[in-house]
């Protein structure tokens, strides 16, 4: 599935090289037959290689053979290959390796996590880079986890700033909220053992977990295991690959974060030559 | 000067959050009198600070006082006050707080090698993540640095790939391409010091080396001190802020990285809270 | 909150009356001082008088008064009064009254409905008309309802379309989806009492009764109030202001409904004339 | 010919269904092979099918079999048909239904009014739903009818609203008209017929008779018939299929109307299965 | 009345100078006080100049005063007077620049032809710069030309090209297209003065007589002056300034011409220096 | 190389044609077969029949051969033939000639330059038609010559009026700018022989003589000789293809102009007929 529509692709397009490669072009290289050759430098998870090859096709190239989205490779591993005029692949190169290189770095990322944790459901939030939020759940996804939220309209979320407007006991505001939005769980934020306690048992879905270590997830899931049902207790903020396996050991079902969207991007080694 | 027009920043917020913030609507805060401070959470050079601004105006709040782009700040400063309504700071507060914080990130990065190399110019690729390009190349100038090349069709870099199309002696292009893009300089990118050097001789402007070590950007140099004129001698590929002194100390006058953008978005802690 | 960017509402401005009113600027009125004002035909609950600013504002005319979307109006009601040169005014007229009858045309059909079950949650479907989701989806919120669904990447609905591929009891299938997605409610379309039984009874949080009436509504709330938690158990597909009170009396706490959307726009009068 | 551009149909996937359909990805029904086929429900002039083709196809469908636009069919008529993976065929399901729906009952309701006044021009306003103009444009030439105008910027056409601010006889100010826009017709509304046989002695082309009936309408036609040439006499405001054939049998050779473009959507049976 | 969105007029700052003027911000003038003031090198209409306005004020510069567009002035008269942040002048500059001189250009051409035949409308076909449209409509009216057509969609002109479809006598197809079209004139484009007569005989409203002398366009106004109501006869193809009045004495009410569009922009004097 | 992006020209096609041709819609034409044939009225270099092409196959027709931009043709020499539908074919007629038109023109002209002055470079300035960058720079191209700059925010040109906020002599702005910016080269407009020659020994590798004469030009070249490296000497400002040659005669090797932008389109002969 590609996410980018092809006016998002022609815009990477137009931003880079709107009237293509002024180097091939004052060589005198357009139209001598080459091709182009993406590998992975280091094992990764794919990621945009669907939309690398629309960006290939629509600088003027051909695809020959590619990899979707979602496969892991290994440290070498050849994952696209085109051919077609030398300007064409010189227009679509940086572009379309770059595309790939964020995308995957992601979704190797991702995926590291979904592995350490089998069974457990990792969830991502939406802290990607502003203006690339379609490529990078598109990375997630290829990754193995899933979405947190797609967006604020859509979710119930409640933060302690939200809080900070109320009186009350919780118990008030979350049958507010589900008499208002009975088709949406309730996760509400807890930035301590004790507050994830009192509001699970005043009726939260959900409880996202600030910031606290395993050792705290462990002790909310205990204390609210007899609830019917069960909250999901989640921890969210600093979940990494290092922890991950902890979180799952201590009992959560679900981890929030935001990790796989920092770091470098995955390495991909371009070949391009003359055919 | 503001860098993402209104229709980008309005896309932003349509990604996030169409139609307001679900959880502070359902919650029954809309119109409740809020402030929203925007700190840093350890030192940092702040870059999209415009841009927050207009996020928060555009969402229904209001600006008391910002620090513009290029500003480094200390652990704790507050950089952005806004007050208005609940929902519309809700609604703004994590596009707002995100933005900055990536933008921030880079130009954080970059302004730290900038800052070890005095005198000397520090070029970013734009090897950005796809999709923001704008928020990356103001980062980039944010932190004091330049940028490499804005695309393909405006300047002249020469690659091996593109070498690998061509026969004849480098004099031969160099000549041709100094005929058709006489306001251009030549820039080439060299593998080792013996291409550097070849390619200097042979009039290239400024030799670009790939992934070579200081002590190599030094042989170059010297090698070449007595071309008039001299080329511009830039390491490319690997330099960091762990190296980019000793590439200043070999003697190099401009050094081109990608290392700004990869990495930890800042962070910035947001307050928001009842007015 | 106004949900149309100013692309869109340029965009509607630009398909009426790109080059101003040719008619206007053919009888020589331009510039002649005018007032207009937008006046409720019959009782409705206004929506998109936000927008229908912002155009009157681009066409070159000035607010003079405005009620926000949400309020309730008698027949007679003056909601928006203008004034400005009568090119200005006669530009924007069209596209502004169309906007708001559009909007508080769904916005009071909603209304009408969220009165009639005091205490239950009205959600609308998506079934807007193609290409108006947003002025749509303020309108259904203006009215007092909520979204069913903003769209299918962010929600679970199983229709017996998706249960045509799946062999095994719902038991397993609804576990695989808790597993994969622990912070959404499993939602289940079912044809018949006993199938909403039988999915309340395999885990469903929300059964979604298409076209049952509410007898069997009440049938499936009676079979499944021993569940803990007890589904919530939503009447889908046909559900109109005429047997909106039955379904609630049936004990339904949510209705889904697509009818805010169908029937005449509301009937706005408007008044341009010179000042 | 389709009048939604790519950009408009991404962008109705992107906001329904911009990660795909999650339901179907997390039930693991991705790839299974499938069929969908659309049927009316009852008798209707179909439009839009073209654009429903196109968004299947950039679900990841394939088309099978498509009736275009204009084609009146029978209750439970098949009109498309297409195949592909579930998931492509799930994503693009609602939102090519709904378009079909929306465009064809627009189409629908056209036609019946084409068909209730054989040799007279139906003639449809631009009161469509804010944001839909092409698609309702499209619907309404789908229905057998024609657009009464575009724009304000491209026809003449005087309201009261122009009137007030006119002193002078309108001998004066249709002659001004005429000289400044030579290629248009001059279209005026009158709301009597003594006032509709002023405009048309003064030399009105087109006599805009607003809300009044048949009988008036025949007045004004016998009483203008004898000028040279004699003026097109059009009913408008309230022209529907009930009373059409009235203004047609008056003597009205152009019918004005907007009630095609309010009521039901069409109801299209979409079928989803297992190939 | 502003035609260029902001949408269109962020586009051209993007286009030109998406990161501010490099030599500017490499100088160190960022910031600097100063003024910018646009004068005509020689006499011309203005058009234009609200966009420019809007154009210095995106880039970051105040006006201080302006002429609207349709202004006619002298050689030497400054039209535009702004102040702000060199760097922000600097980057509007040649913006504002460019876009006034080429709408001032084409309105320039257009006042000489309109002001060469008093009383006569003189309409501009279509031929602009593909890409241009609004700019160019505006510059005609500023010129006090009106637009021929604005587009396939919305008028009739039978072209020799239509024709050659076509059997039967021209009443055929002429009664069919009014009625068809009640509401539209039916223009026809004629080769010769038989062709031309006979059309009008036939019942065509408008005969445009596509590149004939002024001789010829009397002689089918003279043929056809019995008719009830007499054509419309308009020379097109060919139509410049330097012959637009003896078609004027020959008869001819309406002129259709391209040639406004094409020629030199306007001269446009720019100052800018510090304040 | 198609530059125009498909949003583009669905923009193009949308504005001219939105519906439908209603000539031939209104006529009965449509689906009629049909030929469409481009041919050139006079020698000509061609520009833009990729996007002709696309133009035509977009409206529902069918490319049977075309000649690629940059071609030069003889006059009557027919470059494009197409076929389709009669409907097709008009609703793409204009708007694919015009297009044509207008960028062959601009190709042509260049190419005049281009010729007149074998082994220079010709460097068309951005004085394009604003909003029609993306045409202008691709007809330019086309013409055999490049774009003197893309933009302001990538290139380096020091105008007077940037110079009259400095002070202090050229050697030290020059010498900042060249550390500041060391992959650019350092353009600075002169407005005299002598200017020229003080900012050559200055340092500035482009002199860009501001509407100097071809005998200046020559001054400034043997004064500068000697310098190493020499500076390229450019005139700019009323370079044409009348005095292109005695600007080479006088040793330029780069002629900088804006005139291809500047006079009327290329005149292309369409035939549309039945097939």
């Amino acid at each position: 599935m590609i996410v980018l529509p092809d006016s998002a692709l022609d815009a990477l397009l137009a931003q880079d090289v709107p009237y293509g490669d002024l180097t091939t072009d004052s060589l005198g290289l357009a139209g001598r037959p080459a091709t182009m050759r993406f590998a992975a430098r280091a094992a990764m998870v794919l990621a945009g290689t669907e939309e690398a090859v629309r960006l290939i096709e629509k600088a003027g190239g051909r695809l020959t053979q590619v990899l979707p989205s979602g496969t892991a490779v290994e440290a070498g591993a050849v994952f696209l290959e085109s051919d077609g005029p030398a300007d064409a692949l010189h227009r679509a190169w940086k572009v379309a390796q770059t595309l790939t290189e964020y995308a995957s770095g992601i979704a190797t990322r991702a995926r590291r996590i979904v592995d350490a944790v089998p069974g457990v459901t990792v969830a991502c939030t939406r802290k990607n880079f502003p203006g690339a939020k379609d490529l990078s759940v598109k990375a997630v996804m290829a990754g193995g986890a899933v979405m947190h939220r797609m967006g604020l309209s859509e979710t119930l979320l409640v933060f302690p700033e939200h809080r900070a407007f109320l009186s009350g006991p919780p118990e008030a505001w979350i049958a507010e909220l589900r008499r208002k939005a009975p088709e949406k769980k309730i996760v509400v934020e807890a930035g301590s053992v004790e507050e994830a306690i009192a509001l699970a048992e005043a009726g939260a879905d959900v409880i996202q977990l600030e910031k606290l270590p395993p050792e705290a997830a462990r002790a909310v899931i205990e204390a609210t295991r007899h609830l019917t049902p069960a909250p999901v207790v989640a921890p969210a903020g600093g979940v990494t690959e290092a922890n991950a396996a902890a979180y799952a050991a201590a009992g959560c079902r679900l981890l929030v974060t935001s990790a796989p969207f920092f770091g470098q991007p995955a390495d991909v080694k371009v070949t391009l030559q003359p055919a």
